[in-house]
């Protein structure tokens, strides 16, 4: 059926996609031995989840053929002028950012900075984001950020709950909070037995205990008001404070930090990230001193690396939830790092000046509006406001709201008599006459500030040089070119990250993102401005759903993690919707991802742990045993499938049948996705529920470390447990995500990818990733050992070498060969997991044979001079799998006092000399910038 | 007025093209002593030509107004699928190359590659670029691009007369030639004696004498007819033969070297470059062995650096303009490297199969739609076609055009009887459907091959890896990458060359030109579906005109030399008009770029050189001798202002009054325009014509080579005697490019500039440009030796550095210095023009203070290392300047002979290590490549 591979038209996408041509997989079949790719996946696929139809998607379209249908799509979404705030802002996105990052794949086809010496460009622009956080909230530590401003908020109602003393489980939210917060402030908050009371701050009393106090700065209709005494009265209550707040108000308002606030979270969408009629943006969080080792996600800091030289890194990374699984505090893993480095650039850009200019600009253009609506007597609910206003208008909000949506323009419903009209950067005189229009007024020529007495901000905010040194646009597109030259992504070869499917994210896939009426769209816009995106949604729903075999689809978490726990809440309501409020525990092999077991926590569930046998396999029999110990409470099972040791594990139908006869619910982590597709259906051997990463099998970029879609597949019994919306009249478990579709502005790319595959194409690029995988495995067998095999000794898609035999003989470490593999070109594969002391290797389908045998030569290279250490030829201390990387300047020194030479460590791998990609900075000390954390640009005195 | 700069929006587009901020510009004023920008400009420019007015363009607009206003000019065209055929066809551009190319920086920033070693990506890929013309044509050897299909033909014209044996002034061509072919030969023809004689081949005799025979293959009709008898022919009576061919049809058609043809030409524009309403396109030639030396325009050949390793760079120089002056056979200066990239990244991609899946795709669309025409009883005009149906309607084709236009579909209307009707790899079944149902009749399921027996090509075409390396998108997307990171462009720094205003190519002027509106337009599309086109024409034709002080404006030129051309045509003419057919002469000084003497030999005119004085100016008593001596037959004089010494001469308008006064016209060559904009009209101190250079002061980016633009302006007198179009109901004297409005397609790129520029802006950046050279003058003045000023020991936009003295006391060359400058990361600036033995620098206002200084203090210290060499403590065969550019291999070499230290030769300039750009080969060894020509890509053993 699927091979070999020779599509019928040459204009098929398929060929593109898939790296190796027809003759070379029959040249990779006949290394391992099979004729076949179908008889290859006959042999490693276990016969029980086997699937053997033809999926049932529109035939592939042709490159040419998706893009006029996506612009079909896009012609049925109409963008109006947005003036609905509630976190969604216009901006502009400087072209020259837009190009150079969101459109370079330098920018988005990076991986997550886990080899921080290839990732010192995304590294340092994070490092940008994090000061701008810190500068503009006046609190000293932000992460280097968080999926949207509403799990933001959430992370932080359990950080202070972490770090408080209160004993109270009542967390207070103002009510004058962005209602999709306080909707997922609760679906977060009731699995934890946290009770969220939700307050009118401004008239009510403060509860006479509570342990921690959302506050929203300004207000969601608004309203600007000094939180100072309220923060100082919760603080007295022992309980800390979280204010969500906008970092363009922030420029010209006092900062949280100033007000007392322990925790700042928000979006930094409107500084320079398009709506996308939902996501992805980047939310942040700051925290005070003292909470910074509580904080959520990842965090990059500066460290120092083998010459003393400055060099950025994740930091205290033994926070975070692939640490400590079921002790994690967050299940957050994915940053939004492509939208977090264009808020950055958007403030290196317009610097500290431009940046107040612009939130001057927006607030006086709100005060005109004001000034005319008072003027022509529109009741305004608040006299204190930054860019929004709440107009009172009895009995006539939709009216009101009907008649500027007839002049192009979208405000907000509040309810009968509200109507909420909120300016930004893009607002114009004629978006003001429209408004004006819309109430019947006139208009005035002029308003005058109107922020209140106090809150005005004194302190200064990103005085650091970077956010001075590129304001013209030729300075800032160096700036762009010189930071992503210092990355290493798919754009100059191989990343062969296990678990992580670094395929390809191809142009055609890529281009409509960034077309304005995907774009341009705000996520609660009327429905009849949003066909195209809710047609797209529904197709992509409906073909995910074919292909894993589910009966439903939700595409909102934006992030696996996210999907990871929405999938478990479904179960879990399941579970109380059927009276078995009491099954609560969730099974986890000792092989899974810590972020399962985080997600089970987060989910309210207890994690028992289920051993793995010799082989890496689930051990049948210890789960056996554990079903029967939690046989009443057993509410689910979390597997990977493939298992994370890259392998098709045969009993997994048993495993399920198990499971259910418990009473159980199965999870399948869509993680290994691309090793199933076209060729078995989790929906159908038995699963209940996955997870899936869009941003691995289907093609949306890693973004150097995020945006991630991870929506949620889940079978009939499981879909009125989906995530709902609190602006959607959709029923359901309460949102997991701030946008209703979450980051829907990056779904046409995962949508591209299975319009131009088809089904033959998915089957095809199935069968070329397990190939791919075992003819690494067949090369480096006799090299490295390949820890775990499946039927007939093959591997799924990916492959473990195991270095501990090795490292035991020779003192070579993975870390060594990770980072002797960048003096040859590549990225390091997996490093440690899921097994300590091993590399795992994905190469994918997107590789070609000649990319595969430099990769294969490269390992066997290093074998050898691993080699030469262990027989002494070389000092264990001094040699170039210790020394590595070698950078150019390292190279270039005048002295050498190294045992080996300059050409090899320059040059171990051959080929093209001046195609070298040499690495920034030599290997990072992680060590000494934990003891020294330092989490915001230094000053330029700290490089020299 | 234009100081100091700091405009009153801070979104104003001027605060990003302008690259030192305010405070710099004060810094830098201080540096040379003035206290404002318009202080300085009063004391530079003579005031007998200063301009005190505002210019009289639209105000300002920002970013997002621009853009706003050329999307609706862009919704004001409307792309149809064009069956219009002549020479354009609608292509696919792959994504993967118009992101990585035509969008990128990277590539398009670059400069002509005069510093090869800084340039190795794009010479590589024009070498692909002419393998594919050489191979797909069956002749040996093809440049690296011509203008556009018909001035490749005029090229062949001159071609055949210097090389071929007959007497005879009578060029033949083919009547079933395009007719804007047909149109620019005999604009070409006339000037120089030549009688252009269209003679339908297939019916009439050839003329018993003639030179030369243009062919077209296939048919401007779309017939395919065997050529090789007339060939044969022609070849008898000593007569060479071009034949103008689609490379497409090549890929199935056997090819013109094998029928005999002597030269090919065309255009490569249907290899995946956007038809844009006319251009800019990669035209192309090949030609048999012998003639390669006659060759007009670049040709990149292979080479070897100081190591031994194959390197390109441009071969033969010696042939070219700017050495021939008017002994040059051609005045082509600029290529279209950027189209070329696109055309041969395309070969690279499809790789000869797909190719000619392609090519047969198109002809068997073809095939189906002439087998329903003429099932229906529609009678064709001939049997044998590759793509293009010529129908027999009598008397009714207006009415078929129509309804073909009324269903999406424009064809050609060729007369009352006839139509046009073209395939393309875009034609699809409901093209095929529309058409019918244009012709009322019903169609066919299938059609057969019709190419002429005998004329299926045998031979094979790119057969070099390079064509089957990069099939898969990832596999492309990596060569894209690597080839670009090889090439020094703006996106990295400075190019300071003196003459070509390497400013900034801004982003939002970029944009647009890839949208579809803007690109998918034919040049004959009917009018009422280019309105958008005709205005943003319209528009720019008129700002133009406003701030040169000319009265009217033809876009129509593509490139400087095509300017310089039309504007001595409409000198001739003018003169011919008024009887003066006498009046040939044309002055020209010394100093003047040879281009000027070559094109004023292709219109016709003798030329007469002005000497310069001490100064470099030009001599007024030497002017009055020529003139006293030329007066009769005076026709114009050619001069460049300011000079090309980067001087505002004081006797400029003494000078216009002096060749008026004796009849002449006065041309000023508008290269240095940007040294004028705000301050000074030409059309106003006393020109009548210049031509401008759009890819330099109006920010069409350089391309690594072309596209350029050079419009014609003129004063009311030449109006009347601009090029026209045979296409188009003007009159005029004839057309210099295929295209009516020429390289239409990156029109919105100057257009966006000037409105967003507005008045004030346009000043500011001239005002910056000066006070940039002045200040880097300043700097260098102690160091090396400024050779020209003006008024007050200032330059004007660009200065002169004089290495003459520093050379013959220490042996260091310009050369030197320039290598050496990479080794610091820069471009060098322009070498020995317009003097031998200097370097003239332009920073332009783009450039920042930051990098400013960096120049400067690379400059500073490289005179330090030439003292050293000089005080022999370097020899002189061994030093740092000698052995400069040094790559990273010389540098990591186990070996290290050299008297100066590594750490020297790597990094001069200090600053951040990791960013260090390397160039990838050693200093290029011109004179062997010479000697030894490879004009194609060499196998692979090559290279080792």
């Amino acid at each position: 059926m699927t091979d070999p591979i020779e599509l019928a038209r040459s204009d098929a996408f398929a060929r593109r996609h898939i790296g190796a041509s027809a003759d070379e997989q029959r040249r990779m079949l006949e290394t391992i031995g099979y004729g076949s790719i179908d008889e290859l996946m006959t042999a490693a696929i276990p016969e029980v989840i086997r699937w053997h139809g033809t999926l049932d998607l529109p035939a592939a379209a042709t490159e040419a053929e998706a893009i006029a249908e996506l612009r079909a799509l896009a012609e049925r979404n109409r963008p109006m002028v947005s003036m609905i705030g509630l976190g969604y802002h216009g901006t502009h996105t400087p072209a020259v950012i837009r190009r150079n990052v969101l459109e370079s794949p330098a920018w988005y086809t990076a991986y997550t900075p886990y080899q921080p010496e290839i990732s010192q460009g995304r590294l340092e622009a994070l490092l940008n984001f994090q000061t701008v956080i810190a500068d503009l909230t006046g609190l000293p530590v932000a992460g280097a950020s968080l999926l949207d401003e509403a799990t933001a908020a959430a992370e932080a109602m359990t950080l202070a709950r972490r770090a408080g003393k209160a004993k109270s489980n009542v967390y207070v939210v103002d009510a004058d909070t962005l209602p999709q917060t306080i909707a997922v402030l609760a679906t977060r908050a009731e699995p934890l037995g946290i009770e969220v009371r939700v307050v009118d701050v401004e008239r009510d009393e403060l509860p006479s205990e509570f342990y921690g106090l959302h506050l929203q700065y300004p207000g969601a209709s608004g309203a600007v008001r000094d939180h100072a005494a309220l923060i100082a009265a919760a603080h007295e209550r022992g309980a800390l404070v979280a204010v969500a707040a906008d970092l363009l108000a922030l420029c010209l308002l006092r900062e949280p930090g100033a007000i007392g606030a322990d925790i700042a979270v928000g979006s930094a969408q409107r500084f320079g990230v398009p709506m996308g009629f939902g996501g992805p943006h980047a939310g942040y969080m700051s925290v005070r001193a003292g909470l910074e080792r509580m904080l959520p996600g990842r965090l990059v800091g500066v460290s120092r690396d083998a010459d003393g030289s400055a060099a950025y890194r994740l930091a205290l990374q033994t926070r975070e939830q692939h640490i400590r699984r079921e002790k994690a505090t967050s299940n957050i893993c994915t940053a939004q790092v492509l939208l977090a480095v264009i808020a950055s650039m958007y403030a290196v850009y317009h610097g500290p000046e431009g940046l107040r200019a612009i939130a001057r600009r927006t607030h006086d253009v709100a005060a005109r509006l004001a000034a005319g609506l008072t003027a022509g007597g529109v009741e305004l609910a608040h006299g204190a406001f930054f860019d929004t206003l709440t107009a009172v208008v009895p009995g006539r909000a939709d009216e009101v709201v009907a008649a500027a949506a007839g002049r192009g323009v979208n405000l907000r419903r509040i309810d009968v008599d509200r109507v909420g009209i909120s300016c930004d950067e893009t607002t114009t005189d004629e978006h003001l006459a429209a408004v004006w229009g819309a109430f019947d007024v006139t208009g005035v020529e002029a308003g005058s500030e109107v922020l209140p007495a106090g809150l005005g901000r004194t302190s200064d905010y990103l005085t650091n040089p970077v956010f001075s040194a590129h304001h013209s646009e030729t300075a800032m597109l160096r700036y762009l070119r010189r930071l992503s030259d210092k990355d290493y992504a798919l754009d100059r070869g191989m990343i062969p990250l296990g678990s992580c499917t670094m395929k390809l994210n191809a142009t055609t896939e890529m281009e409509p993102i960034t077309w304005s009426e995907f774009a341009e769209l705000h996520p609660f816009a009327p429905a009849e401005q949003t066909e195209g995106y809710r047609q797209l949604v529904a197709d992509l729903e409906r073909w995910l759903a074919e292909v894993t075999g589910y009966d439903a689809v939700s595409l909102q978490p934006n992030a696996g993690s996210q999907g990871e726990f929405a999938g478990l809440l479904a179960i879990r309501s399941y579970h109380r919707d059927r009276g078995d409020d009491h099954r609560d525990v969730c099974l986890i092999p000792s092989s899974a991802h810590g972020t399962n077991a985080a997600s089970a926590v987060m989910a309210g569930m207890r994690v028992v742990v289920v051993a793995c046998d010799g082989d890496g396999n689930v051990d049948l029999v210890d789960l056996d045993r554990k079903i029967e110990q939690q046989r009443d409470r057993l509410a689910a099972i979390m597997v990977t499938y493939p298992s994370t040791h890259g392998v098709y594990e045969t009993g997994i139908a048993e495993l399920c049948a198990k499971v259910h006869d418990a009473g159980g619910q199965v999870y399948v982590d869509g993680a290994n996705l691309n090793a199933l597709l076209g060729f078995a259906k989790p929906g159908q051997f038995g699963a209940d529920v996955s997870h899936l990463n869009l941003h691995k099998t289907f093609c949306i970029p890693h973004g150097g470390g995020g945006p991630g879609v991870g929506p949620v597949a889940v079978r009939s019994h499981l879909a009125p447990f989906l995530p709902g919306h609190p602006l959607h009249a959709e029923k359901g478990v309460g949102p997991v995500a701030a946008a209703p579709q979450g980051s829907a502005g990056i779904l046409p790319i995962p949508w591209a990818y299975l319009r131009m595959m088809g089904p033959e194409g998915l089957a095809q690029a199935t069968g070329v990733a397990v190939l791919s995988a075992n003819y690494v495995a067949a090369r480096l067998r006799d090299h490295y050992p390949v820890l775990y095999a499946g039927n007939k000794g093959l591997v799924a898609h990916e492959c473990i070498l195991d270095l501990r035999p090795i490292t035991k003989a020779s003192g070579v470490t993975v870390d060594d060969v990770a980072k002797r593999l960048i003096d040859y070109g590549f990225h390091a594969p997996t490093m440690s997991f899921p097994v300590a002391g091993t590399l795992m290797v994905e190469p994918t389908e997107s590789e070609d044979l000649a990319e595969l045998d430099r990769f294969c030569d490269a390992m066997i290279a290093i074998r050898g001079e691993i080699d030469r250490v262990a027989a002494g030829e070389w000092p264990a201390g001094d040699n170039p799998l210790a020394n590595a990387p070698h950078t150019a300047s390292m190279v270039t020194a005048d002295d050498w006092p190294h045992p080996y030479p300059r050409s090899l460590a320059a040059y171990p791998g051959g080929g093209d000399r001046s195609a070298k990609y040499w690495p920034p900075v030599r290997r990072i000390d992680g060590a000494y910038g934990d003891r020294n954390l330092v989490c915001s640009c230094p000053s330029p005195a700290a490089y020299e």
